[in-house]
């Protein structure tokens, strides 16, 4: 595995300017986990720009958290022209199995060629055509269950994909890493997973997508373990986060990454 | 009055799965305030599938904050799902009396038979007719000046009506209560009225809703409580708040909840 | 230099409720900052009621972050109620110069007579039609080479011009000032700008504006030193940032503030 300090240097250097499409809940968050990461965040939806934005960003990400047809319309568009652009996207297919409406719409998404897709154990298995028990935006299936899965979505879609949980999975369809870093309380701070697919896309502006993802869910993970150590609960734990993203050095992830060539 | 940490404990076992269709502004600190509490949240909005979730949820929240004519559409069809699956539902009414449009978008949900319906003063007497006083969400109106305007709604809309403020007053027409539990800096947060609104519809998850609601109200007024106590002002406050809700024992709960039957 | 201690205490006395059509991102960190420092904040945007509330509220602010048409309509028909009915209102231009369709609606709202207009320097420069790097909603231009642009737009649009940076820059076309109030973590925080804005329409409610947006800036950059002398990443500043915006005194505001004529 190349080292993962190199790609968060990297991503601090180049400041992306990073495009998010992404859910109601989610944009404070994302936005700021971003900005302490050391990225360029900007949230641009309606359809009237957000194809002209996505060719002027350096990455794009879109999160079907809360859907609308328009803002859907506006997806794929921005998608087409980040794909045009020869510049990473990154989807997040949030909830995708709990209505028919959010299955075409993640269908639709997946065959515009995102770059990586990253979703929960549930998520990736129903994106995948598998059966599952996931319900809103919560995964009720653990990571391992989903391997396989997401190296046959990979395999389909040409996308480097990630499942996040616990212990995370990452694959491109030929090779596959699992990072153990995280901390329990990350789930119970919404929209963490859904800032993460900002900081994936991020890390994937100028570099292999496979080896940045693996790196920035290490970073990711590193930051919720500091937070974890100083947290009384998910309050202070969201305020440690984001101290922690700012304040992460290369040589830290360098050292106390745990990735595992899977 | 039953024993109001026997309504968390059962809450947080059931850990229901929540559907908030609610305003831009709360999303975030309802989706933190449900999981700090213990349940899972989910804001979902299109009427392409608020209907379908509204079916697959186990209750329903519906928050006039942030208005607009495809969402009260997705409001209405969400609400008639959950009364049609047997689902408890419960309507926030933000700043009712404010607007024409908003006179008449609460009129007609009231009239979905709605579970619970939790306000502030203001707004339960501009929902239930009266003259008032109330400037956009902050209330300008006494608790206790609403008393007989709750009672009457509660009767006429078939709801548990709960008007929220230094002292809360629940009623559904026959029997009502007083909850004193909360702390001043409340009001001073954005959002945590209509976050409320989400913790009061999980703890009606299988439990009946008059005595579910004065135990939601007891169970938050205390998080308030612990928060006021090592706050130095409304952003820490916050934070304290999240952490409260999620280390706030049922044992707590029934020895520190101030209920009086009224 | 009026005393600018005088304008907070007003502000605080007045309680103005403020009418804000703003971006998905701001909404909340809106709302708290204007509860924290002492006004009363709404979020409207559905053209079915924004221009009735509009003539309601004390004062408007109108921010283009997250644009789509139904919103534009919005606000332009709340810009010309709050004109019409003798109120101030704010424009905040979003990354104005990014795409076309900002250009388009900024200029449009700028024709509709704004009692201020308050942008960091990239978005001045694009409001006035220079030429400009500014990408996204962070600057890219310092504020010193945004100065005559400022003067030019304040001239040409009858509005008071702030830009906001390390040393905000305001003027009314005739009269200018500077304010070197402020912290290096306020850009670190997003939508700490977009917030800024709702305060200095808080303080323009009665107060004469050009000397309502120079004290404003001031307590806002204030509250922005007192949270960086104890936040250890962007996590603690944005939480320290509330708590200090309701703890400053107008005694402290008048002492600490620094304010030259320009």
């Amino acid at each position: 595995m190349e080292d993962p300090g190199k790609f968060l240097a990297v991503m601090r250097q180049t400041a992306p300017l990073v495009h998010n499409i992404t859910n109601y809940v989610a944009m404070n968050v994302m936005a700021n986990v971003l900005l302490a990461a050391g990225a360029s965040p900007a949230m641009i939806h309606a359809r009237e720009e957000a194809a002209e934005f996505a060719g002027l960003a350096q990455a794009l990400t879109v999160n079907i958290g809360t859907l609308s047809p328009p803002w859907v319309q506006a997806m794929e568009e921005a998608a087409a022209a980040a794909v045009a652009a020869g510049r990473p996207w990154v989807l997040d297919p949030v909830a995708v199995g709990a209505t028919g409406y959010r299955r075409e719409v993640g269908a639709r998404l997946v065959a515009r060629a995102p770059t990586v897709i990253r979703g929960n154990a549930s998520e990736i298995l129903a994106l995948a055509g598998a059966q599952t028990a996931g319900k809103g935006a919560d995964a009720t299936d653990a990571v391992a269950m989903a391997h396989a899965a997401a190296r046959d979505l990979a395999r389909r879609s040409g996308a480097v994909v990630a499942v996040t949980g616990a212990v995370d999975f990452v694959t491109d369809g030929r090779q596959s890493a699992e990072v153990a870093n995280g901390h329990a309380m990350m789930p119970r701070v919404t929209a963490l997973g859904c800032a993460l697919t900002g900081v994936v896309g991020a890390f994937c502006v100028g570099q292999e997508p496979f080896a940045a993802t693996v790196a920035a869910l290490a970073f990711y993970g590193l930051a919720g373990e500091e937070a974890g150590a100083v947290a009384a609960g998910p309050g202070s734990f969201q305020v440690a986060f984001l101290d922690a993203l700012a304040a992460l050095t290369a040589e830290a992830l360098t050292s106390r990454a745990r990735i595992v060539c899977a």
